[in-house]
């Protein structure tokens, strides 16, 4: 979290969030009044917020960025259709993409995409023009909601449009719980991604590689994935 | 900055970075041997840093997020051609994609792309490629690196594709110095970007809206961007 986000929940009066969220925040949230909700509860918890945002100091939270899938749209769309002049502020923070990264070295180093699986509020058919776009030009993809119980076969779905584009040795991250309790990583290929697949939830990142990544290797050991940005055309290291 | 960076930074010796970002990390500084160099000579900076990892602790930062156009690739690559054995941690940060987009509400939502325009590492005509299939999917895309002295008509080349595939009044934010000091907010339209060319230069930050973002207002003011979630296809608020 960043030091901005711990200021804006140390001065609400009220705290709303999904409870998976407010149960991290836990230390943080004493002596305040906690509201928590559901998943597919978004748009009440937005109005909620609102409505106790014309007397109070109110803190929503999100994992991640609250920008990206996050609380942050929702909140803005309702204040916006209720009319009201209330002061808001969206705090940024480090969303699943830049997490679940840096936990496998260095696979964002320069271009990418970010896209979500879920097709509860997109239409398939605009997840996968999307897809087979940002596969097209070899730039790393993150794919956030890449499974769940409700659409089990999205993934599936993306892994054929990424190997219209890349070869079977593209590097590709599964990151679990990024930075959370039970983190875990695998580091494996589009050729071998099959193998993995049970691994993959709703609390993991996918990260596909572009042209340009590779394995990282340390001795031996497979560390993670690397896109180097290019020094290597202009500088002899 | 995140607690994470924070506590990362107290614990080294040694603190290395481009002179811009150290300037911002002065309080945090005090009894640590700090090296400051200049932008393209992050070869150099890596090799010191490993060098002076063998026996201390290095901290090297970057603006944002490292991962992101930041230091954490070349370092690896460095230090996986040196063949050494050092622990290293990629620590993650706010991109500038998401500082700038949480001060003009929330124009990245959903999916989104991150695309640099310098073509000091990345050949002008990969970059045009990659801009053309990212607006052709009707995305929010990030503008890293807009302008600078050395390519001051990338800028024009990334606005030619983007009306190839966007209508005019596709909203545009423009951010300078997002949340540091000096920090300037533009909101625009593709239609009317020309205008404020000259307000765009490396300190910046552009989002070109996608298909579905729109002028977020409060009363007659505009606020910024929202790009909505899809919430308003399966509910009523």
């Amino acid at each position: 979290m960043t030091t901005q986000a711990l200021k804006a929940i140390a001065g609400a009066d009220y705290v709303l969030g999904h409870s998976m969220y407010l149960e991290h925040l836990k230390p943080l949230l004493e002596g305040k009044t906690v509201i928590s909700s559901s998943m597919g509860k978004e748009v009440d918890r937005a109005k909620q917020a609102i409505d106790l945002a014309g007397l109070h100091n109110v803190a929503i939270v999100s994992g991640g960025d609250a920008g990206v899938y996050g609380m942050a749209s929702i909140v803005l769309e309702v204040l916006e259709h209720s009319g009201r002049m209330i002061e808001v502020e969206v705090i940024p923070g480090v969303t699943a993409a830049n997490a679940a990264a840096s936990r496998v070295g260095s696979p964002l180093s320069g271009d990418f995409a970010v896209i979500s699986l879920s097709d509860l509020l997109t239409p398939l058919g605009v997840i996968e023009q999307r897809l087979d776009a940002v596969f097209s030009v070899g730039i790393p993809v993150v794919l956030y909601n890449p499974k769940s119980r409700g659409r089990p076969h999205n993934f599936a779905i993306a892994i054929e449009h990424a190997r219209k584009h890349l070869d079977s040795g593209t590097p590709i991250a599964i990151v679990r719980n990024a930075l959370r309790e039970g983190e875990e990583t695998i580091v494996t290929s589009l050729g071998e991604i099959e193998e993995h697949e049970p691994a993959i939830d709703m609390h993991t990142t996918v990260i596909v590689g572009g042209t340009e990544s590779r394995i990282w290797r340390m001795g031996n050991d497979v560390k993670g994935i690397i896109t180097p940005r290019g020094y290597h055309r202009k500088y002899v290291y």
